[in-house]
């Protein structure tokens, strides 16, 4: 097996209302699942204020480490919304009305009371950037070189998401089992260690619970190589068994909390 | 009014299961609620792999600029458990087995299978760290000077938080209203700008949505002082209601996704 690029992926989150605790993020999760099938990893994801300065660091930071740099967050209409500003600062392009952008809009709010000065804001863009559809709110999402910029709210980043999908290269997706068992993860810390050890090119995450006053764990397999996940997963299998604690396979759902 | 010192706090999740998208995050929303009944503010969130270098990296960025560094994750009996020793390193300083880490240990297991070489990982800490109670699992926390290094289940962090509760020194809390109206945001988009700027000391944050067929948002209106927040909010709702829009104290709350 030659060694495979791996295309790594990070993702600034821009809000206040995440870091105050008001919004519950749902991006990271589902940026981090869509990333995988497109075969690139997320690597890293800083969440940030509306800041233009902790924006700017932030992205100069990400966007030369990695392939890909998604933002969520920022883009709409509204005062607070200074992702696009931040953004082309960072990278030290003006910012200009993308003229299809300009159009989506104006289509779109035709008949939903007509293109105002706070909405022709959803169409500027650091310059030479072009647009990501947007299926559900007409303001698009941008991408400008390796940084795709899009919604915070996430059913529409889901739909930006989906515009997306297929147009990005990426590697090998990271493929994953999962085996759930009934033991306190100390118990079986020898045995978790030395399987992944045993078995190149698989990791191997211990996920511990507590439930119905029982404790257990789930143990994640990763790898890019299904034989290898696979052999390593009934190792594993095998050895939970001979310890006595025998393991289901798709792992045993903690209770969210 | 004088100026008073905001405190504020960073912090890492450690964990490949949160950037594989595996594992819903919760923690970020339970400590940035927590901090700010402290007074402190959460200024920057980073979700690092379980990867040495990545952990030492945010910790060495993230110590010096805030008053507080919490982490979360990676402190259990595995060999993905790397945190404490990542710290260290982040710290210059040797990993110690915590005498008294050693003994709430030991008492915890004498009727659960006995302290093992894999538990005893658990009462590791940076040298000169002490300890943060634990009463779920065991397993102390530990604050290393200004970084509080938490269990990454959330139930044991909310714990851990419980056991920090008024020993960390803060500022003014962030006080926040909420106004939920039944309008695109991009409609009162002037509105919000011009309020935000004749309310010093207060910030506007806009949340929109789409429920039932409708759009909506929710305007946030932050500050440190309770009669400006008022006062904001009043002149807020009124200009709402003067556009055609009338509003709901306390929020609309949209369909989760």
């Amino acid at each position: 097996m030659t060694k495979e690029r791996i295309w790594t992926a990070a993702l600034i989150i821009i809000g206040d209302e995440i870091l105050s605790g008001r919004t519950q993020d749902k991006n990271i999760s589902q940026i981090a699942v869509w990333l995988n099938i497109q075969g690139i990893r997320l690597k890293e994801v800083r969440v940030v204020a509306d800041v233009e300065s902790a924006i700017v660091e932030a992205v100069n930071s990400l966007r030369v480490k990695h392939d890909y740099l998604f933002t969520t967050g920022g883009i709409g209409p509204t005062h607070d919304d200074i992702t696009v500003d931040a953004i082309a600062a960072a990278l030290g392009v003006a910012v200009v009305v993308h003229p299809d952008a300009e159009k989506i809009l104006h289509d779109y709010y035709e008949t939903r009371g007509g293109l105002t000065e706070a909405r022709l804001r959803m169409a500027r863009v650091p310059q030479g950037a072009e647009l990501i559809e947007n299926k559900v709110s007409g303001a698009p999402g941008i991408r400008a070189g390796n940084i795709f910029i899009m919604a915070g709210v996430p059913g529409i980043t889901a739909m930006m998401l989906d515009g997306l999908n297929g147009k990005l290269e990426g590697g090998m997706p990271l493929l994953s089992d999962t085996l759930g068992c009934w033991v306190a993860e100390s118990e079986v810390a020898d045995l978790l260690a030395k399987t992944e050890r045993t078995h190149e090119g698989c990791q191997i995450g211990s996920y511990p619970f507590f439930r119905e006053g029982r404790v257990g764990a789930n143990f994640v397999i990763r790898s890019t190589d299904h034989d290898r996940l696979n052999k390593c997963m009934l190792h594993l299998a095998d050895g939970l068994t001979a310890l006595g604690y025998p393991s289901e396979f798709g792992g045993i759902s903690p209770i969210s909390g």
